[in-house]
């Protein structure tokens, strides 16, 4: 990269996201995260987003096309792969959203094949165990955080020997409190979920996307509402955060 | 904003936002286009974005809520409304997406009173144009260029005196040679529309979106198709130029 082009870039990154509330709250987190990260995203990746109603985001489910807004709804990993897109032009990526609403692991496990294997992403991304706390909560569903953390296990400890290179992020499942859905009774139960995904995520060495110390911090400038308006599912602006919390992590 | 906030947002935005293909795209275009702008999001305000299927962007009109994704579809409106609903949490925003597809100018008039002026905004940005020449050429719709002008002065007239306060942007009209749909003999006659846009925005002192221009560059760094699949309907990567072209417009 020459200098001239270096310079326009840095002065158009600098105007583009300067005086962001954003700013403050990444950069708080990420001084409680510290982990050097590199770029993971070379030419010709495939990048795959799963997990549950947080990812599927009302996307269409019958043409399920790559790169395609419909086929990615309207959340974190839309305006994430559309921030990658925009970003990366000659790179050639083909990017899917194969979150599915109301999953929990076992779920993910059960359609791994068709909606990840066979899809054999470079970068496979996360987000799933909101579902395997609240409906076992609500009792609609038997599985404990042990049948989570050992389901989870398996699943990735598959996805690694199917595809040795892939590079996995896994991301902090994540909840605030919003009555009615989410109260107090949520946070400490929910905290073994957390630490079941932090520690898988440390014992095959994947990324970790930070998402509940990014709202923990982000409810210090509006209410958990305007973040996650049932507690649970992002509102725009929990969208926005999870976005580039995602691509903080993974691109930079 | 004391010294070290400002550092960490400083640090923060250029992690961010470095690196990118679109930081020169944006750059370049904002050379052709030297404006001084400054941030018109002042607090409590209510933004209202206007236009055609560009804009609707396969949005839900029952409810037509504020600040909601699925009321945003999923295109640039969504994208630049989270990334404001994100970065100003204090702000109390209201922002309303109320395009329609298919919609010429006329139609806006047509519904203006319910879909603009009731809610008052305090910042208006209309895309129109790009029907009104294609019903046209397909021989659906008899106005021309002229009627296309007159009805689009009228109704920033009509904006303006109802609402003496508010501030307009007016976006540039686009297309790329994509066949089937858009081949080179839209190019000369769509520049007359391109050209009375921007005589109105002049004319009453509107901020200037410049679409064309930013995809113009755009297409030196991935095909057209790319940018917008059809030539006219913006794609993931085109969204999220369009995204933060408004952005940087509007709050930079």
């Amino acid at each position: 990269m020459s200098f001239s082009r270096r310079k326009f870039i840095t002065n158009s990154a600098s105007s583009i996201a300067l005086s962001t509330m954003i700013g403050s709250i990444l950069t708080s987190c990420s001084k409680k995260n510290p982990k050097k990260n590199k770029n993971l995203i070379s030419s010709d990746s495939t990048i795959l987003f799963q997990g549950d109603s947080i990812t599927d985001a009302g996307r269409e489910k019958k043409l399920e096309l790559s790169n395609n807004a419909n086929s990615f709804g309207n959340g974190y990993a839309f305006i994430a792969t559309s921030y990658l897109l925009n970003s990366y032009p000659k790179k050639n990526l083909k990017c899917y959203n194969r979150g599915i609403s109301g999953n929990k692991v076992y779920q993910l496990s059960d359609r791994w094949d068709k909606d990840c294997l066979n899809l054999k992403p470079n970068i496979l991304s996360i987000l799933i165990g909101v579902n395997d706390y609240w409906h076992f909560r609500d009792g609609n569903y038997t599985g404990t955080i042990k049948t989570y953390e050992n389901d989870y296990r398996k699943l990735i400890e598959r996805t690694k020997k199917e595809l040795p290179n892939i590079k996995i992020a896994i991301c902090q499942p994540f909840i605030l409190k919003v009555l009615p859905t989410v109260d107090d009774s949520w946070i400490e139960p929910f905290k073994e979920y957390q630490n079941s995904a932090k520690k898988i995520s440390n014992d095959f060495n994947t990324l970790w996307i930070p998402f509940q110390d990014v709202f923990d911090e982000a409810i210090k400038h509006a209410p958990a509402k305007y973040w996650l308006y049932d507690g649970v599912h992002a509102a725009m602006p929990g969208a926005q955060l999870m976005a580039e919390t995602w691509l903080k992590t993974v691109i930079y």
